[in-house]
């Protein structure tokens, strides 16, 4: 099957051999994988993946031994392959499962190819009203829902959203279904007006944005730390109030110098935050609670895959996705 | 009157103004005071500290304006003198407020003094039965009840506290007053047995505990980091588990090199956690629920201040006191 490889480097292949289901998974062809900056952090040594990328995905199932019912359902799926069984399992921490494999970010292979695998267990059926340039969003909306998982947001509480990115624009407008007094900080005008237009207040900073910050210093109940900088760790820690919660969001291939004993002072709560509830995210989706379409850059054919990587690592650029559906491009009006 | 006084370095003086105190403040004659390892980081420059150390005491108050039915009292305080009108203070995070000054550590004279002055709000009269060198753990003992303060630790949670420094063991027996499955995690087989002796659960380290440790890694619910070194964190992000809570009692000059996406992979909660309850540690030391005479390594006469601060620094040192009666200090038999 044709197939992006990350091994030394990202290389497109037609000749990648077609996953066999395990005893409980199914085999989904997929009809669209979204990039994530997880992605391009892989292709940097995050996770030291080698094998197929892609956790962003909506296919349909084309074999599910022992699971026929499944047979011929739109789908996207929970990334966590947990075993099911052991202790972290079955207090309900599953994505933690220390025997998981992850699709497309560690031990098993992704999305940007013809044919993935996953357990039955992981897949939640698309409904219809949800175009499939939609539901390739509903893994990175979860991972935004965790964070109200995770964290009671109150309807009075002052929350910033550091970071315009994809992720960022995603829990911005998550955050914003509580009714609290949101700010979303980030360096990009364009990706700013995507919020402004749904109401969302928005502040466009430079990138050392220290002396235009200092005023709200302090200010914030919770402050959602999704920059993808290990930078964006200080700006949080000083955003929030004493006592005040830190979201942390970016993931990347390194370390931080982080004064830790500042939030000792400040009695901060840090709280990392990951894959998030998958059956929310297409709930939001089927009521239209959260745009997704703005967020779009391009989709490109699966044949242009590496092109699509090029475009999605430029500076500000919002989703890119490809596509294994010709016709549905051609069509494709966002 | 005799003081300690930090400025280049610490130095002993006879004649160091006696405060007087502000409107709304008392005069306190200080009896008994701790070294905390909070006052060596001062000296290494921690705060940017100048004046009178000392956050740890009790005293008696000397003269207390408006408030004359204080005057005669023993007493120990909340260390954090706030405004008391501010958002913060309103919204119930006095020791939060930004227009704090707190005792012996930024902004106000503290303990290693004849006298000190502090607010009448901070007093709390300390109940006969308790003498003046269990007295003197309050402030510390707070500080380790704050963590339940903060975190909901449940009967059946695995707790780990790692360092058996004083505010370790202190940790460590408010901590097993919840029937939690505790383990003390130490460097110092001596401090680790007075833990022992009260029936808790205790483990001996070498410095480099990696390989010893990697048995229990990811086992904890809850990790207490109070080590007071840069390091600790690192362990006790691999001694917690996957959506685990490491609490930060760690405070030290500098910052540290902290591998943030790990916790953000693994959904870990820090909080960073400082002052606590006073109120509450004077009920524990009154039901003696809490052994502190055990933490005492030793106690020096006041002009002997300059000598118990050298002692306080020995590594592996339990908490030295200096006290301002003789009479005291010759009777006593810890």
């Amino acid at each position: 099957m044709r197939a992006l490889v990350l091994d030394e480097e990202l290389q497109y292949v037609e000749d990648y051999p077609t996953p066999t289901p395990a005893s409980g998974e199914a085999l989904i062809r997929v009809r669209m994988a979204g990039i994530c900056n997880t992605d391009m952090e892989l292709v940097r040594g995050y996770m030291h993946f080698r094998g197929v990328p892609g956790h962003e995905f909506v296919g349909v199932v084309e074999r599910a031994p022992g699971a026929e019912v499944w047979e011929g359902r739109r789908v996207v799926g929970d990334i966590n392959a947990a075993c099911g069984v052991c202790a972290t399992c079955r207090a309900g921490r599953h994505t933690h499962c220390p025997h998981r494999t992850t699709l497309g970010i560690s031990g098993r292979d992704g999305a940007f190819a013809e044919y993935l695998t996953l357990p039955v267990a992981n897949l939640y059926a698309v409904p219809e009203a949800i175009p499939d340039e939609v539901a390739v969003f509903t893994e990175p909306l979860a991972a935004a829902c965790e964070i109200l998982e995770q964290v009671h947001v109150h309807p009075t509480d002052r929350v910033i959203v550091l970071g315009d990115g994809k992720l960022g624009l995603l829990c911005a407008q998550v955050l914003a279904l509580t009714g609290c007094e949101l700010t979303v900080i980030g360096r990009h005008a364009e990706k700013l007006d995507i919020l402004a237009r749904r109401g969302i207040a928005t502040l466009h900073v430079e990138r050392n944005a220290t002396v235009q910050l200092a005023e709200i210093a302090g200010s914030a109940d919770v402050v959602v730390e999704a920059t993808g900088y290990p930078d964006g760790y200080a700006t949080a820690r000083a955003l929030v109030r004493p006592r005040g919660t830190v979201v942390l969001k970016s993931t990347y291939h390194g370390a931080v110098e982080a004064d830790l004993t500042m939030a000792v002072v400040n009695e901060i709560t840090l709280i990392g935050s990951r894959c998030g509830p998958i059956a929310a995210a297409l709930r939001l989706l089927e009521r239209a609670a959260v745009n997704v379409t703005a967020l779009i850059e391009a989709c490109y054919p699966f044949d242009a895959v590496l092109t699509a990587f090029t475009h999605a690592g430029r500076r500000g650029a919002r989703k890119v996705l490809v596509s294994f559906d010709a016709a549905a491009l051609r069509e494709a009006v966002w």
